[in-house]
């Protein structure tokens, strides 16, 4: 799978007292998302964690243009931008009906343990690649 | 030092969107408390995690007078309420202005890396006993 | 309606160093119960700030027997526990398998926009009265 | 005022599960930062707010190079790198004991409460301008 869609409801704690999602908290409803794609796709974040291969965010590119608020219902469209030896970009799309909020690009790295930079693990770049 | 008191600036994340520092923060900023409070006993927790102590919470029970809101300084006033060979009783006063707007008592255990309970480190016990 | 099950899945920004949920999150986790049980029920929280009608927590007691983990899947239990004039307890209880992890009560009152107590709405009383 | 430094010592709760600040929460950091670059400045910004002049995020990018952990010391070093009339953009550098961690621009604009956008107000023109 190089596509992927999970709804979420906006909590009472991830809103600002503007009433919006605060900002920071699109990179959590990212994170789900891959997490999301990654399970559909027959793999999983704590069964790498487990086996000493850490994923690591390096780059965080993301544009606002609308907000969530409290008790929205969205959608996280995941989506595999790019694959390479060393790196995973993801595209993320946040959409409330059709109306598009929040847009980004998340690159991730594997490490081991004392930080190393480590090849992207077969298996993720046979699910992916 | 059985008592001590910090102080903190409230943060515009951990405000809801009533203005009003959400319930589940206050519980954070006890724990930065009890943090300092041991640092300026002279231990560190840091250190007891690296030595695989691990403190975690077993109890809070926390009364809400009156919210706390973004920009505000607040003090929290951490004092050692109960200290036994099993668990740690910390009493926490959250004010601004002397205005007092949360109280709390929170119960901690130490574990070992596998979650067995463990006594309270002779450290500790001096430290605060 | 009196009594309603959420399930959740534990994000990883929920986890702590130790791999263990933050306890202050499973504040965040009854907040999403006591949602989901109100909606269930027919009403709605965003609707009720709306009017002016805010709900606030003045008391949580909330006793932690077992820590969940990243990836979790867990159950929030959500009961009313009772209901008076003047407030509202809930009682909660998660459990990942049948397994008890933290329990706890949970009280709420009701101000309006200038922090004066108010009656409990009567559409809430008929709900859970 | 165009350059402001802020130290911060990490909370137990910013940290996940690899003992690293989740990557998240840098964004929080950046929001202290720019909120006390603003004070030092001599504005506010809880008082826009209660203007009706709201302060969104519209665009983050941000690089991550190494971790920051628990109980680390770490300094927000927050400057203006550009101002126009229709935004703000400011950029972040943070460092533990003089190593870089964490780079980022920025993008800020001003709404009223409908959402709509405003011109940035005079007085963070003349501030920052």
């Amino acid at each position: 799978m190089r596509e992927h869609e999970t709804e979420l409801r906006v909590r009472y704690d991830e809103v600002d007292a503007m009433g919006f999602v605060h900002h920071s908290n699109y990179l959590r409803y990212f994170e789900i998302g891959r997490t999301e794609l990654l399970r559909v796709s027959g793999g999983c974040y704590r069964d790498m964690e487990s086996a000493g291969q850490w994923v690591v965010v390096v780059h965080v590119d993301c544009k606002y243009r609308k907000p969530a608020r409290y008790d929205d219902v969205i959608t996280v469209r995941t989506r595999i931008h790019k694959v390479t030896i060393g790196k995973i970009v993801h595209a993320y799309e946040i959409t409330r009906n059709d109306e598009k909020l929040v847009t980004a690009l998340v690159t991730l790295v594997v490490i081991d343990e004392r930080g190393n930079p480590q090849r992207i693990p077969e298996e993720l770049l046979e699910l992916y690649g």
